[in-house]
């Protein structure tokens, strides 16, 4: 339980980084009229989705311990569901922020990034669509369950994983054309970035500790 | 044993695509008198080194699982061993590129990538030093050694998954500032890069669910 309340206060303080950095560093947000800024949606909810919720909808089965075993996976399918509303208005956002952009549409999806980002955003997809077949309705039988069970929980921490190292690539990205070079890295800001991505990571060491344990 | 054989494939198509791309795309390979190209033994060695050499390394015990318990220590010691060369090697050549740039050097460690990768390197030296000590020699006692085993494997899995994110940063910033901005990324070269991290990512995948089962 010390490593749960740590867990939780790592996330906490990830996304008041990301509301900093986003906020005050970025300057904040704004929509279509904008779109420099309503990019600034994309790094704030791709964090807040497939990261904070993400992680709070893996360790309710942790936390929960003693509650009505359907409870709990209404409320792990719910919290996913509130992930899956994030990861979409953060995809908006980064292609909005490509496709109006101002005189010339950047174009799409070439970034290791953009892949890697995409695949994880698609299987996080897949994962949920099979979770709610297999365990919640219309359900499967017992013996495909538990033949399914390890496969979702492997394919779950995956995602994760992959979602925390699409998000460092992106931090790196976002820094490394702010000037065209590495010395966006040299400044407040770069620090500021390397201790988030720093938190990412411990963060999601922590909750997969949690979670296979 | 097919997915086992699958890894071996991949594992040895990541190094060839490595090896393509350093040699090919990068100009090959110089010592100090041209550290432009001593940069490239970075890529190629911790590549080689992190992920190639330690996956092959935690996957003995799941290859001579009828071998003489010893010998597959002394495997597994011997191969983390021959990793920490490459990476040693691998760290020589990044701070030779920075420190021995013409007109002026370049300053160390102001990234997110370095951050990450030296701490994966830290603790993959303290995680050989104590699993030398405990598994091979002095050895502790059986009951200390079943008490740090989850950890030995948590970590050696821990430090794997930093060493591919921490990869996956680099080829991001090699790619962004070889002209300064995304546009290489929309060359063959990108492509080919973008095709390497997946598998980089696949290789990763796959080597972790042999080793966890
Ligand atoms: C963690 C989950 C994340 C996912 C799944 C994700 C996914 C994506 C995708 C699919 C694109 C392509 C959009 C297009 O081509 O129009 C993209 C672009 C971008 N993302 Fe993310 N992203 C994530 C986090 C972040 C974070 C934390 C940042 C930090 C600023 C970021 C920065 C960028 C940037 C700068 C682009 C535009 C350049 C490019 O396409 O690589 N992303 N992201
Ligand atoms: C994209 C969506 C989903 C992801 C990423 C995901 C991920 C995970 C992960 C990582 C675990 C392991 C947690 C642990 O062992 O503490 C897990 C367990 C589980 N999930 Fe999901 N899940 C998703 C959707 C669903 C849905 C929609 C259901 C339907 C109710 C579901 C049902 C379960 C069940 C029953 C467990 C087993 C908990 C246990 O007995 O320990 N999952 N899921
Ligand atoms: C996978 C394990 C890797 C580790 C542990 C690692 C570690 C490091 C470290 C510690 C530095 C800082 C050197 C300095 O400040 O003088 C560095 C720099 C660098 N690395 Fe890596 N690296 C890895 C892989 C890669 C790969 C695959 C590439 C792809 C090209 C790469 C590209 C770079 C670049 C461009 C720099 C200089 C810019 C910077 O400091 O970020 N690295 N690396
Ligand atoms: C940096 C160095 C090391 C790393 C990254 C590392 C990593 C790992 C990993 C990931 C496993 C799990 C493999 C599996 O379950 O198949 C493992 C198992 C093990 N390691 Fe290490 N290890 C390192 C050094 C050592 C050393 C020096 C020894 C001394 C002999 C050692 C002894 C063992 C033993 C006995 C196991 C248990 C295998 C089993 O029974 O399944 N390790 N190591
Ligand atoms: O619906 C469920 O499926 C699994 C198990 O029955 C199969 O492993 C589980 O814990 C549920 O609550």
């Amino acid at each position: 339980t010390g490593c749960l309340g740590m867990s939780q206060a790592l996330g906490v303080l990830t996304i008041i980084l990301t509301l900093v950095w986003t906020c005050y560093y970025r300057g904040g947000f704004a929509w279509h009229d904008d779109v420099a800024h309503e990019f600034n949606y994309h790094p704030l909810f791709m964090i807040l989705g497939l990261v904070f919720f993400y992680a709070e909808a893996i360790l309710v089965y942790r936390v929960f311990r003693n509650v009505k075993k359907l409870y709990v996976k209404l409320l792990h399918a719910s919290l996913h569901f509130l992930a899956i509303i994030f990861v979409i208005v953060a995809l908006k956002a980064v292609f909005d922020s490509h496709n109006l952009a101002k005189p010339t549409p950047h174009p799409n999806l070439y970034s290791l990034h953009s892949w890697l980002g995409l695949s994880v955003v698609l299987l996080f997809g897949l994962q949920y669509v099979s979770g709610f077949v297999s365990f919640l309705f219309p359900k499967l039988s017992l013996a495909l369950r538990q033949w399914y069970m390890p496969t979702h929980v492997f394919f779950g921490i995956a995602i994760f994983l992959g979602a925390i190292a699409t998000a460092l690539m992106g931090l790196t990205e976002k820094l490394l054309f702010l000037r065209g070079d590495m010395s966006t890295f040299r400044t407040a800001e770069g620090t500021f970035i390397n201790i988030l991505g720093l938190l990412l990571v411990a963060f999601a060491g922590l909750v997969i500790y949690l979670v296979i344990n």
